[in-house]
C-alpha cells in the first residue's frame, strides 16, 4: 500500500519547502500521523540541507506493516532522533543505538521523513509509548532536549547528592533544571544574566549564579560535581575548570563545530573529566518518558502551527533568542 | 633531635646543587635513608626551582618519631608525590590524597625534602612498605610512573576484555603495557616508530602499530576503549578520534602547558571522554607494590649514581630522548 503524506524540507536558499513523500510500508514500519513536533537548534543547522526536518515528534499510529506487533494502530507514540536501528553493530545490539554505526543508513539522517509533516513512517522498534495523560505538547521536547540531558543525568554517575550545574537556560537548559531537581540533585544554574533567575528557581534549581563564560567564578561559589552545557557552543574551557569539584565532570551538549582550547593540565590536576554525550538510547528515552509523566515533569513551550509560517515563525523566534524556552510546532 | 642529610637542589641557572637539609623528627615523622631515586620528567620542570628534587624514592626508615607505629627502624619503603596529607579535606578524608586541597603546605611542593638525596623526614603515614624480594631498583619507578598509569588502570573502569592502547613507550608507557597486560588487558601500542616493536611486544603488547600524532590511523585498525597518552605532551586530539570506540576513553598522562585544541563535537558523536588523571593515592600505591610483586612486573631501567654527576648524567639521558625506560639513581 503506498502512502503520501506532507513534508516540511530544508532548502539551498534556506527556505522550507512543503513537499510530499510517497513510500509504502515495510514488514516492521508503521506510518504516524504527526501531531506535535518540537524545534531543535539542529534544524537551523540543517535548513539548507535537502531533507525533511525536525526529529521530535509526537503522533498517532494510523497503518502498521504485517509483522509489526509492539504498537497498533489509534496508539499515541513518540519519535525522533532514531528512525531505523540495524541489527548488526556492537551499538545498536548493546543499547546504545544512538551511536549506531551505520547511522548513514538508518537513524537521524533519513532525508524523506521527518517530524516537521504530517505524517512519517517510521520503524516500529524506534516509536515510544507516551503515558497516558502525559500532554503530547510536553512529550515532544523529551524526543530530542530532553533525551540528550537525560542521557547524562542517568549514563554517567550523577547521584542525587552532587551538586548538577546548569549552564545556559534554554531548550535544553530547563529542562536539566527540571529533570535533575526532580532526581533529587543540588542544582546550580549558572546563566548570563538575571533575566532567568525566578524560572530556574521556579523550576527546581537551589542556586543561581549569573557567570559568564570567560569571566570570573562567582564568589564563594562552591564546586560542583557536574557541568552541563547547555549555553552557547563556544565556551572557555579554562574559566569552566575554577567550578569544578575534583573528579568533576563536564559535558558539553551544544558544541561549536571548531576544536575548542581546553586546559588540559588543569583537568589533570583535578582528575576532572570532559565528557562526550548524544541524545539516548531507545530504552532510555522509554523510561525518560515514564519518569517525567511520573514526576509531573512539563518542558515550558512555546506553540507554533505546524505549517510552513509556522515552522519559519517558530525558527526565528529561535534565531532571535526569543523562545521560552522550547517551541513546538502543533497540526491544527 | 636534629638530623641533617645532603639532597640536591634545583637552581636558578638549572644546575644541580648538592646542599645539606638539617632538621627534627614531628611527633608522626620519620627520618629514611635515601637508596633509590627514579627520575621523572617532572624534575626536568623543576630544575630551575630551588627546592629538593625527586619524587621516586626507597630507602631504609632509619629514625621513627614518638608517635610512630606503622613503621619501624630498618623497615625499607617507597615514598614520593605525597610527603604529608591533611586531616581536614573531602580528598584526603576520602582515599583522593593525591587531589589534597592544601597540597601547597603539604604534598608534591615541599621544599626541603625529595628523593634525590642522602635522607628525607617524611609524614610516616605517606610511606609504602616494599614487598620482601622486589627489588628496590624497581620500586622507585613505581612511586610516580608506575603510580600514574595505575590509576588510570584501576579507578576508570577498564577491564581484562577492554583494548587499551598506550601511545608513547617510555618512563611511563613501558610500565602501562606491562602492567595492563598483566591485568588481562588487549594492549594495543601506538609508537612513532618500529624502533620500539620487539621490546613492546616482549612486555606485553598484542599489538604495535607506528602512529604519529596529526596522521591517519593505521590501516585496519580496530578501534580502543582506553587511550593512555604516554609520550610529548603535544598531541593532535582530532587524530586521536578515530582511534576511539564508542564511549572510549583518553587519558592525557603527559599534558602541555597550554591548552590543547580539542574536537568537541567528534567527542560527542562517539560519547568519547577525556579523563584527567593524577597519579595515585596512598592506598592505590600500596596496591600496585603488592600486583607488581605479585605478577613479577618490573621496570625497565638505566642505573645512574645518586649523585650531583650522576644526576645532571641522567637527566641529560632523559632530554636525549635515550633512556630505556626509566633513570634510576642508586647510591653508592
Amino acid at each position: 500500500m503506498s502512502i503520501t503524506y506532507d513534508v516540511f524540507r530544508g532548502s539551498a536558499e534556506g527556505k522550507i519547502i512543503a513537499d510530499k513523500t510517497t513510500a509504502t510500508l515495510d514488514l516492521n514500519e508503521i506510518f504516524i500521523e504527526t501531531t506535535h513536533s518540537g524545534l531543535c537548534g539542529t534544524d537551523e543547522h540543517y535548513l539548507k540541507a535537502d531533507m525533511v526536518l525536525g526529529h521530535e515528534g509526537v503522533g498517532i499510529v494510523k497503518a502498521i506493516g504485517p509483522k509489526v506487533s509492539s504498537v497498533k494502530v489509534g496508539d499515541r507514540v513518540g519519535f525522533g532522533y532514531t528512525h531505523k536501528v540495524c541489527t548488526e553493530c556492537d551499538n545498536c545490539v548493546s543499547g546504545w543505538d544512538q551511536y549506531c554505526r551505520n547511522q548513514k543508513q538508518y537513524g537521524f539522517h533519513d532525508q524523506s521523513n521527518g517530524t516537521f509533516s504530517y505524517g512519517a513512517i517510521w520503524d516500529a522498534t524506534c516509536v515510544y509509548p507516551i503515558p497516558e495523560g502525559y500532554d503530547s505538547v510536553h512529550a515532544a521536547p523529551l524526543m530530542c532536549a530532553g533525551a540528550t540531558v537525560w542521557t547524562v543525568l542517568t549514563e554517567y554517575n550523577v547521584r542525587s547528592t552532587d551538586r548538577v550545574a546548569v549552564m545556559g537556560v534554554g531548550g535544553l537548559g530547563h529542562l536539566a533544571i527540571k529533570i535533575a531537581s526532580e532526581m533529587g540533585c543540588h542544582v546550580v544554574v549558572l546563566s548570563s544574566s538575571e533575566a532567568k533567575r525566578q524560572e530556574a528557581m521556579d523550576y527546581g534549581a537551589s542556586e543561581y549564579h549569573v557567570f559568564r563564560s570567560g569571566g570570573q567564578p562567582p564568589v564563594d561559589f562552591k564546586p560542583v560535581d557536574h557541568l552541563l552545557l547547555c549555553g552557547s557552543g563556544s565556551v572557555d574551557y579554562l574559566s569552566l575548570l575554577p567550578l569544578m569539584n575534583t573528579h568533576g565532570s563536564i559535558y558539553p551538549l551544544t558544541v561549536a563545530f571548531e576544536p575548542s582550547a581546553v586546559p588540559l593540565l588543569d583537568m589533570v590536576w583535578k582528575g576532572v573529566r570532559i565528557q562526550g554525550s548524544l541524545v539516548a538510547s531507545r530504552r532510555s528515552i522509554r523510561t525518560l518518558l515514564e519518569f517525567a509523566a511520573r514526576k509531573k515533569i512539563y518542558p515550558t513551550t512555546m506553540s507554533f502551527p505546524l505549517n510552513k509560517e509556522g515552522i519559519e515563525e517558530a525558527m526565528e523566534t529561535l534565531r532571535q533568542g526569543k523562545m521560552r524556552y522550547r517551541g513546538v510546532l502543533i497540526k491544527q
